[in-house]
């Protein structure tokens, strides 16, 4: 009996992260913490799909509807047929000609295609019985070359050459899943460091990760330099000379200017400065890498598709890949930037925080290590600690790892009366507020 | 008495313009060209704001719920506090910072920014008694200036090296005036190529066009090779050898794929490809540019923000800038493209075409050549003939050269019973179909 997918759902469903600072940065003074959520419904009773899109508040509607748009391309799908055929269905996805015009590849239908075709990589787990990790790991290298598009990234990587790249892992990857299940996956966190915090409350929570086991810590800057210097000297302070500190400007410098601000910041001893100008910037990047060196350069949570990613590696603009998995359109584009980063040797270091992040970037990374890069050197996963009592299957992070999820699925199904409570601007937790 | 803006109304027009095959082409099959429309009312009777931003069919919705998003930071507002302040407007409305995670500077948000902008634009042109590129003109070099947001490219000009070019041309903007008010401004004509034509219609239509006095025509390829090379002879039999050719590619190729495919339709003697690869692509183009010489690359009509068009210029990716007016976001950023531009002495020409884009970059066009680069050598604007009589002062053009719009504002005005007919789903245009 094929099993169908036969409506869909949104919810937008936003969290008042605002009223604490919890996510403040340079850029982003006020972020209410949100998903556009999608539900997939199917023929079988209990079998559900569920994806998600991040956004900072408002506009989350925006991209609630511009997944309703898409719902002609999925509902009616038969489970059984998209299972060997979730190329064609990403392909047919983003090809949209009308819609490719809002980007193409970019901004809300972009970032709606990725909760949608997460919400279908969700309930293709959930139908296996599989982590999507799993599922997509135990796929042969010839069904994984599949997933990807490659288009318009063919003069940095052709299917043969990832196939071949695939190959040579295939053989070991029972070994890489057993390590990572016995010891983790290495994680770092950014709980302490947002910018709206006080001193005290740095210094408090620096304490309270390093009990925890945390030896990897970010912290934002792009404020005053003088500003930015006390509180990252806090920090080295209390993690001591052996942590590691990365800092994130968030975009707020123009290229020169973060060239100058990196300098005093130097005495830090940071491992990287994380988005610092425009995310569009390749060549800026490039240029900024260059002259703070060894100071790394990492970006990505904004860097919107394949053809973004693989000129940042063509032109040597980045030590560090932070793929996200709902700004590029879900699991298919995020592997094929996973084979790109592998091949130029760029460590893979997702972006998560916000909410429902962490619980997706945990199977790309270790989707990444089991199956394509092989490799943990300069490898690390962004962790916050915010909004994880919302989901079914929340992650587990243990002494600054995160653990394996072995749940079926993409880990984002937020808890019912979560999503009811937080949708806005009718649910209980936001009514309550006007 | 102080005017205000009092409110926002948008309307989601779309013409069935896939019924003819009108605007097709190589990514895009079945256009039905679309705009996101918005009326600004004002406390003054009579006096109204009209902008747009063009989209070609499914998610016209999406942008026009974005423009009504961004309605409270700009419903309310003083027209004369406005008239001195677009800069900061401007800045404000792309740095709504829960909104600018939508993008940043790209996609939906982006080209709602636009619509509004330029709606403002209009707004202020109609007060004056001035169409916009007239209104702008007037303005001394330091309040032109004050309109551009220099964050972000500072690296490529900073507003002192902006002045200096301004001030530079500021003596003589009358001179130009007055001859494109005499002669024209050149233009090039797309409506003989559209990919999904006959070739006994694109010769019909190259003879129409040659006898309205056009000799700058392009055509569409990326389709097979054999079929594009026969319908370009068709287009440079017709025009002669003294006749201009541009070919457009919309996108299909990979890098390795356009320069292989240019090869052949070299002997049509092409001025430039167009869009030969994903838009995205800055060292693809640069790529391609320089293996594909003396043929030029152009591209630019899904070239979103001034980062990225920054890029282009200084990679040297490009022969020709097609700014297109509500791609990026509104004539701010069109200025701040200009003005880079003409730095790197790269010609620009405006993407029309479409719905309304023809009627607003005329006024970009002779912006630029009043004030930027003061120059007319290697630029023309694109025409297309279609969709013109729906507008209330539609873009003239005489013998291959668009006409000096002298219409208080933007001249994007929609007749309101076209408006009204062609609402979707409600218009009786639409209604009648179903």
């Amino acid at each position: 009996m094929p099993v169908r997918i036969i409506a869909l759902r949104t919810f937008d469903v936003r969290f008042p992260t605002s009223d604490f600072l919890d996510g403040s940065d340079a850029m982003n003074p006020d972020p209410d913490y949100s998903a556009a959520t999608v539900v997939l419904e199917t023929s079988e009773p209990g079998l559900e799909g569920h994806g998600l899109t991040f956004t900072i508040g408002r506009g989350n509607d925006l991209c609630c509807r511009a997944i309703e748009t898409l719902a002609e391309r999925v509902v009616g799908r038969d489970l059984d047929e998209l299972a060997g055929a979730m190329g064609a269905f990403w392909r047919g996805l983003v090809s949209d000609s009308q819609l490719r015009w809002l980007g193409p590849e970019k901004g809300v239908t972009h970032m709606a295609t990725a909760a949608l075709v997460n919400a279908v990589w969700d309930l293709l787990g959930r139908r296996a019985g599989k982590p999507v990790w799993k599922l997509v790991s135990d796929m042969p290298p010839r069904a994984q070359v599949e997933l990807v598009d490659f288009r318009h990234i063919s003069d940095a990587i052709t299917k043969e050459e990832a196939l071949e790249r695939l190959e040579a892992l295939a053989a070991t990857r029972a070994e890489r899943e057993a390590e990572i299940r016995e010891h983790g996956y290495p994680a770092y966190v950014t709980s302490a460091g947002w910018l709206g915090y006080e001193d005290d409350k740095i210094r408090r929570l620096c304490r309270k990760s390093l009990a925890e086991g945390w030896t990897r810590f970010k912290m934002k800057v792009g404020s005053d330099p003088e500003n930015d210097l006390r509180r990252g000297r806090i920090v080295r302070e209390e993690i001591g000379p052996d942590g590691s500190l990365m800092l994130d400007a968030n975009q707020v410098w123009d290229v020169g200017e973060a060239i100058a601000h990196m300098k005093p910041l130097a005495e830090l001893d940071p491992k990287w400065i994380e988005e610092p100008t425009s995310p569009d910037d390749i060549l800026g990047h490039a240029r900024i890498r260059r002259e703070i060196r060894p100071i790394g350069v990492a970006t990505g949570e904004h860097c919107h598709n394949r053809v973004m990613w693989k000129q940042f590696f063509q032109a040597d603009a980045i030590d560090y890949a932070q793929i996200d998995g709902c700004r590029l359109a879900g699991l298919n584009e995020v592997f094929a930037v996973l084979l790109m980063a592998a091949k130029y040797g760029i460590p893979v270091c997702p972006h998560a925080g916000g909410v429902g992040l962490c619980e997706y970037v945990q199977h790309f990374s270790i989707l990444d290590y089991v199956c394509v890069s092989g490799s943990l050197e300069g490898r690390m996963t962004e962790y916050a600690e915010h909004l994880h009592e919302h989901f079914v299957h929340p992650v587990k992070v243990r002494d600054g790892r995160y653990r394996m999820p072995e749940s079926p699925g993409f880990s984002v199904e937020m808890k019912a009366h979560s999503r009811e409570s937080y949708t806005f601007p009718t649910g209980s937790a936001w009514k309550d507020r006007s």
